[in-house]
């Protein structure tokens, strides 16, 4: 089993429905007034190298929710890569912390610090993917299917830039077997690195992709995704270019109703309201992305729970001791 | 019943007056080393755009000692206002954490957060008002009062210039019933606006107020307050200017004597010693300010039970159920 | 008995070893799995002036572990110094939380906040010393004591810059009996007022020192401890200037085998690596600098509770009660 939560890829999809499945469980535990203390006596050290809502709050509250505690190592509160090396900084947090999460300016910052640590890394978003985002919004979906489908029949369209998002959900929904598209203008569109993942998960799962600027392929679609224009918060593209470059992008009623009929908004947030989304779609019935915010807390407790229990380090006969507790856990509480 | 403590203007008499005896009962419950976990599994998100000791130390100390746990979001750790609209943040923090405090730089932003919230907000302090002070100086005075006199019968002189503190206190002594006076310069008074609220309020409590550069208005003061000189931090007065502005007001041995024997000093704090008060005023006998320094963590526990077991959304019957299960909670403990 | 923990030289070694082993037993207790709640419904104001690593985040855990809860307050979160004096900090401070810990820049004023607190305030480094690191690297040295030796028989050779750490080092050593030699450049060695301290602390408890730039002073040390080249913070030495200043005082293989057979590296961290201490004896078997991080959090939580349960305003009979109740909790459960 892998330690660390840096990249859906290096999962199966098995683990990852695993993942999606305790999530969903440990929810519905706490709407029902029951909070499993499953992270009792635990703390998560949290290192942002910068500013973060969703990810930072639902981080804390769950694990707070769940009887642990949840420390806030901002930026320059700490001196990972600055007095001390990323290494050095990963073997002292291993000593005085349970778990560590990481949103990092670059990726291989999280993948370092992953190597060094001996307690599990939770990536917190980098410039190249998004994970937590991924089981969340994967969540909602579950919690959202279509009528009649299941999960492998669905068409989720990302609409505009290759964010870190959209390569995320790309990732997440072709292993899952799903079928996954980009409309994006041909300069902002998911790399020929990107196409080679999707491409070996699709072979496995079943699922399918496709890269395009041709605003036929939103036709079906049972989820349209976006996200923000102006790219990385350290390179930001000033407004009248991006507006420029993703005119045509934009998710308004008019690519609404390209959709399936019930085709559900999905956005990680924040949004640029009157860019890549417009007021009406955002607050619409079919909008998900209030629920969404929600679900990146549902998430953030299946992982911490997922990688605190059953991660690298324990025996098997550990794992399956604290797998069978934890259904115990869960079971009896909620007569599953 | 409303969801947020915005403005003590939009409570009646008697509400304040049960946020008050209750933050007093919990502050007699946790002296006598019972601390009552009425926000277990509740997480308080803090917003602050400022820097605060009393009011964030306060809060979050409230938060744990109750069970519960406060996150500090501080100056440019969220996307508030900034990637993301003050509504947006505020949908999806009602998804994120229980209720939420802010201290913000304009008074409009806490108002706006309130409506797009559906979870409890409370104003941590605003260019306007400072409510949770007001409850915490009102504690301050319930214990304090003169020998034989009810609130009722108090006459508080606030001196100096008309910071929202001096607005605060104006609104809720004039709720009370109680007799107000703004001691200060021409320039630098309460406005008409203030004027019209005190009013108000006078007419239906029996209270009464005065605004006034006459140094004999403090005469038979129970209670002389004061605040700093320098106005809102953003905007600093600079030294000289307000030494000269504010040369007559400061609150001395001499200003003290104008008040009734016994006479108390307040203080909200921060405090420029040397300027609007003495060293020997604000460490006498007389002084108050440490002890109503303490009572911010008195008020906050009380708005956090308050406005998380008993706000809007809640049924009637469920407000009811969560009163009498509080009053279970600390009567029997206490013996009351 | 002290209510403070401001600097070593102010206990007797008794005292201070009462502290190692009491942050032993509680080491040793959460090993087993038992999170003794000694810290319940207590809070711990951290107030740091400087970024920290080791020191912010062992004692946030430290209080998590033991059912409490630590509040950050980070360089420009309040208003110590700004808005505020210490003085009137210290005072409010104590009405709002149990214990206090400050990082500071100038020594003068973590002394300054523990006159003005009622409460106890922890020492968590200042430009003269650094007292927590010192229990901390204790613990480190009783458990990894060279076979057949006690404390008393011990060698401690602090190699390079005069650092606080190196004061801390010496201060303690000294004062349980030890023998401490500083090894560095006649321009950054010990000064006359430590030396006097040292002097006294050897007078009493049979320990001896030497400060000297005489490389053999290295031979037969149990323990070669290092620090950075920089110095403060504040004042960092440029990088050329302090290698041509400290080049002779790396710790590298050839220093280290001037030590006893079995010689063991000690670092306060964070380590600039190829400067005061090579990557290969960082990282090598005899390195405990990795373990001596783990036991800044052994060090915290005794801190924690010895400074809670036994302070000045306590009773003897009060302390007494503490002391037993505290030996019974730990024995019971440890079978001691």
């Amino acid at each position: 089993m892998i330690k660390d939560f840096i990249d859906t890829n290096q999962f199966t999809k098995q683990e990852l429905l695993d993942i999606i499945e305790l999530s969903l469980a440990i929810k519905k535990a706490i709407k029902s007034g029951y909070y499993p203390p499953l992270m009792k006596n635990k703390t998560l050290g949290m290192i942002f190298q910068q500013s973060s809502t969703r990810t930072r709050v639902s981080f804390e509250t769950a694990m707070s929710q769940m009887g642990g505690h949840a420390q806030y190592l901002g930026p320059g509160m700490i001196q990972l890569g600055g007095h001390e090396t990323i290494g050095d900084t990963g073997k002292v947090l291993s000593k005085l912390v349970d778990i560590v999460m990481a949103r990092v300016i670059t990726h291989s910052t999280v993948e370092e610090l992953a190597e060094a640590c001996t307690i599990p890394v939770i990536n917190g978003m980098s410039d190249y993917n998004h994970p937590t985002q991924e089981i969340g919004d994967l969540c909602t979906i579950v919690e959202n299917l279509p009528q009649g489908k299941r999960l492998e029949d669905c068409k989720v369209v990302f609409v505009g830039d290759a964010t870190q998002v959209c390569a995320s959900l790309a990732f997440i929904t072709t292993k899952l077997g799903m079928h996954f598209v980009q409309y994006g203008p041909k300069t902002h569109q998911l790399s020929e690195q990107h196409k080679a993942i999707l491409e070996a998960n699709c072979k496995l799962s079943g699922g399918s992709y496709e890269v395009t600027d041709d605003r036929n392929s939103v036709k079906g679609a049972d989820f349209i995704y976006t996200d923000v224009w102006y790219g990385l918060y350290e390179n930001e593209m000033p407004k009248e270019e991006r507006v420029r470059v993703f005119h045509d992008y934009q998710v308004n009623r008019e690519l609404m109703q390209l959709g399936n009929i019930g085709c559900k908004f999905l956005h990680c947030l924040p949004a640029t309201r009157g860019e890549e989304v417009t007021d009406e779609v955002a607050d619409s019935d079919s909008s998900l992305c209030w629920e969404q915010a929600g679900n990146r807390l549902t998430a953030m407790r299946g992982l911490l729970v997922y990688f605190t229990r059953c991660c690298k380090g324990h025996s098997e006969l550990q794992i399956a001791a604290a797998k069978e507790e934890l259904d115990r856990f869960l079971c009896c509480r909620l007569g599953k």
